[in-house]
């Protein structure tokens, strides 16, 4: 097989040959999700831990959905009332529960490479739902595929990825899946947004919308986190919503066909405009909503593959 | 089939032909629900998602195991702790659940109207699990079925209604069902707890416990919300429960076979003696609990139905 | 079958030859743990409930793994956020969650005595899974079965247990199995932390480390709850870890192989330096919660067989 990591713990140790399996394969589970029975059994009689150290309704109910849609046995862990409180270490919170035999375990963390560490400790296959500043792989997958499924390719792409870059994982992970897909890609948003080195990324980077849209077949919108409205980052939420919000005006900068995403949850008058936003004819926003499920089932269905296999060779 | 509603929003808009499809699909699913194995498969291969954005314990596990009982692969999304909170619209939530492909979401809300707003939205079934002081139609079938299998029949029924009523979804849902089934309807209540207009509804009002219980059937008691308590509503907990608590005095100016029930969860003391709520021979409170599964059950099996007969009408 | 129990409410009903039937099956089960297929159908078609009153992530998981991984139908009521705090009563809210036709019943509860009192309200089986001082059971199981597969026996061994054994229910219920299996069991800890009566309890007492330890097989150490530190039982952390934590120089006083027990979540340099836990050649620590999932398997696979045969005698 194609895919032959252990962990999928972010889109930098992927090949482009290791993506493509991967969406191949998602693009088959988004369809047997449009029908009734939307049972599979690549994951029947596994054990999938959901472990969020971070609230997110939306990630962790696909993971969720994924999990039991393939016939795992899904546990919702909610770290934020567990034993860590009680000082447990997260190594120690994570040798718990590996011994407890989880075949996959899905993890989100406020720190950069918090998952990574843990991925080391356990004997079980483990995703990345989000960590610090760092991955986001799966969100960057499901992009992905519905860009590919809207432009028919997913290489020589003019894609725009417009605000907050500098706090988002979403958007490393994105950069790191378009830049090696082959796309050209564009940062745009203000100065104080931007990551630190960013110039070494092989990206474009505008603080101009109108100029950084121009010819772009992606616009991709990011999420403006309310705290950073407080921390000098941005004047004001009008003003960030005037220069570099998107709508109506600046989207015609960009190509006639360009589709609209969001990563969810939007603040619809902050970063996006709320009738741009429902535009069935330029927003895919739901449909990257309906890809992530589809996304992660592939995901763990080849992980849990490359666990069995492996299991098998020591057996 | 008897049933053709697509959701589950309100007693209002179902006909007594429907309401009786779905008591006797219940009834034959209460039976089962005695037996050790009480798995049926319904609902194989479906996905439940529970939406509550209110707390609400026993309804929402009564969802979740009559789900679980006919195969569904249930998810409850805690929504007091989600997206909602950072600024995402209830619709915008709705949308990104429904993009997930979910067959099933119960939803509670505390706005009136709020389910019947998302229905719109979405397009899989949606049961109402209570909005506001609009409807609580579960509650009201499984009120119809425990008295259906008490009394024999479910019209021509003498049946009091006596609390807040004018704060409750609960005694709105029982009004309009046990109206459109022919029965005596008759509401008992401080006249602060009545709600305006009630002269319109077809019943009769009484601010009486000796007067209004006369020749009852069926007594069925509110839940007092403790919060009324402060809110000029009532004198104090003593003396509402004085002259509106049901006791073993009031009770007895009921007929001598009345049934008592309460939706819970009970206030002992307040609205009702904890004598008489544990009387085996008088109330069915624990058999109010029990069919509240089986109706749930059936109203689940019923739109599964519809819903694939839908899609297989357009595939 | 010679477990004959209806519940499972504490180690102290139970005779050796039952005791020794669940750890047989659990055996079997641990070994089913280690492969990918982990189902089996010993609870299909029945529904647990998780009633947790007190937060605990690692005994609810282990829990809901167990009757996952047999087939059960698995709810987790969060109790702190339930009815309870409308008002209900523990035995409302217990025939509440009764009329729901759970199989098994699985309850947490700050109060010695209350899981008991609730079993005989109920008509399912009831596990108790912690209540208040009392009992724990199926973690005194669970050490067991890690001394038996470490030791290759469970009898005539030399036993330690180090700590708060007052407030212990773990320290409890470990020293009523021991007992019964007819080992040595010597409490270790300052005067402040032993239980009144404890001369009664047909054990030998120590406060000091180095002759409590002399010639054990096993060191059990007990979690200090942090609560204790403010509350004059002990002088500081600091003066606890130097007279009781157990450390290398402390534990070369047990003999060579004894081997060293946690029932987590640790607290690293309070009751047990870290070093030693991590010492696989003398940490259990992993196999305990391994052996955890085993045991409740095992348990609740036999009191659904009782269940079932009550039930087909009644009908």
């Amino acid at each position: 097989m194609t895919f032959s990591k252990r962990h999928l713990l972010g889109i930098e140790p992927l090949s482009p040959p290791e993506i493509t399996t991967l969406l191949d394969l998602a693009d088959r589970y988004a369809e047997r999700e449009r029908t009734t029975d939307k049972h599979a059994t690549a994951l029947a009689g596994m054990t999938q831990i959901n472990m969020f150290f971070e609230n997110s309704t939306r990630t962790q109910a696909s993971f969720e959905i994924a999990g039991k849609r393939l016939g795992a046995d899904v546990m919702n862990m909610a770290m934020q009332t567990s034993s860590v409180k009680k000082g447990e270490t997260l190594i120690d919170t994570a040798l718990t529960l590996n011994a407890m035999h989880p075949d996959l375990l899905v993890v989100r963390h406020p720190h950069s490479g918090a998952v990574n560490l843990l991925a080391e400790k356990v004997n079980c296959a483990v995703l990345n739902a989000g960590d610090g500043r760092h991955e986001h792989p799966t969100q960057a997958l499901l992009d992905a595929l519905t860009i590919r499924r809207r432009k028919g390719r997913l290489h020589r792409l003019n894609i725009a990825i417009c605000g907050d870059i500098a706090h988002s994982r979403v958007a490393r992970s994105n950069i790191l899946l378009l830049g090696k897909m082959e796309n050209r890609v564009k940062l745009i948003g203000p100065p104080t947004l931007m990551p630190a080195g960013v110039a070494d990324w092989g990206v474009e980077v505008y603080d101009d919308m109108a100029r950084g849209l121009e010819g772009a077949d992606v616009v991709m919108m990011l999420r403006l986190q309310r705290e950073r409205m407080d921390g000098g980052f941005i004047p004001s939420e009008r003003e960030y919503y005037h220069r570099y919000g998107l709508d109506a005006e600046k989207l015609a900068c960009a190509k006639e066909d360009a589709i609209v995403m969001h990563p969810g949850p939007m603040n619809r008058g902050v970063e996006i405009d709320g009738t741009i936003a429902d535009d069935i004819n330029r927003s895919v926003i739901q449909e990257q909503v309906e890809m992530g499920v589809a996304v992660r089932m592939a995901a763990m269905d080849l992980l849990a593959q490359n666990l069995a296999a492996e299991r098998a060779a020591y057996a």
